[in-house]
């Protein structure tokens, strides 16, 4: 089972592939696309389309996972996000690739085991679960692949699925 | 000269597509694309996204105009949004089609002449300009409209522009 977790950005996308085997996670991939500012909007988006839809060729996944986003904070953050957001699950939809959804709270229980668990602490899990010899870098590649390892620990469990 | 105006939306995505000749605005199509809650997000995107490519590829336009979103109220509200745009805009990347974005006071301004103006007055003026026997409904599609005669109206001027 190879499980693609998603971090969604314009600026930089994270994103981790994993394999499941019994009770073993083995890291297939990992790493961030980085787009510029300087760069128009939708060539952005473009771009982050085009290494959204090779990863897919390249490895055919069986399920995306990503974050349920709630933002308190910053619409405009929100906003450039969702484009984000909307170019990974439409990337998804288009390699007939099911998408699970899992809010931030699920990942840090899944990782951790801890729902308040903080970033340090959740890098430190998603890398000793997956015996890398460094922390994954940047935060969106080590959130990218918490996500994918949530998946993984909450298959077959009630909360997540298709979600709208 | 051929303007797509888009008003962006999961549920709803509005278009409007008008003809410029001269001082004339002839409009040649517009309606919207509806999309169920039922359907997981996903598909939906993936659906909005076959729209627009057939939109865009029947009529090939010059330009699209997409209003520049500003939330005060809700981020749930903005993240949703924002991936319905995220499609909007990538499918004008992929069909090499710039992009111009206003501001809704920009397209007020457009329109009306008046920056404060309501709903209503926008749609009467929609409904003027471009000579149409009926209110043009549902509020996206006036709204696409309404975009894209900002467009048109505002060519050569120094705001708006292929925006990041």
């Amino acid at each position: 089972m190879l499980i693609l977790g998603i971090d969604p950005g314009t600026a930089i996308m994270g994103y981790g592939l994993i394999k499941k085997e019994g009770y073993r996670l083995i890291p297939i991939t990992y790493s961030c696309w980085r787009t510029s500012s300087d760069v128009p909007m939708p060539q952005r988006l473009k771009k982050l389309f085009r290494c959204m839809n090779e990863l897919m060729h390249k490895y055919s996944p069986d399920v995306m996972a990503i974050e349920e986003l709630f933002f308190n904070r910053n619409t405009t953050t929100a906003l450039a996000v969702g484009q984000a957001r909307g170019i990974a699950l439409l990337s998804a939809a288009e390699n007939d690739i099911r998408v699970f959804e899992y809010t931030p709270l699920q990942v840090k229980q899944a990782v951790v085991g801890y729902g308040k668990a903080d970033k340090k602490q959740v890098q430190f899990m998603v890398k000793s679960l997956l015996s890398l010899k460094e922390d994954p870098k940047p935060d969106d590649t080590a959130d990218a692949l918490a996500i994918a390892i949530c998946h993984a620990y909450s298959m077959g469990q009630s909360y997540g699925g298709l979600r709208k």
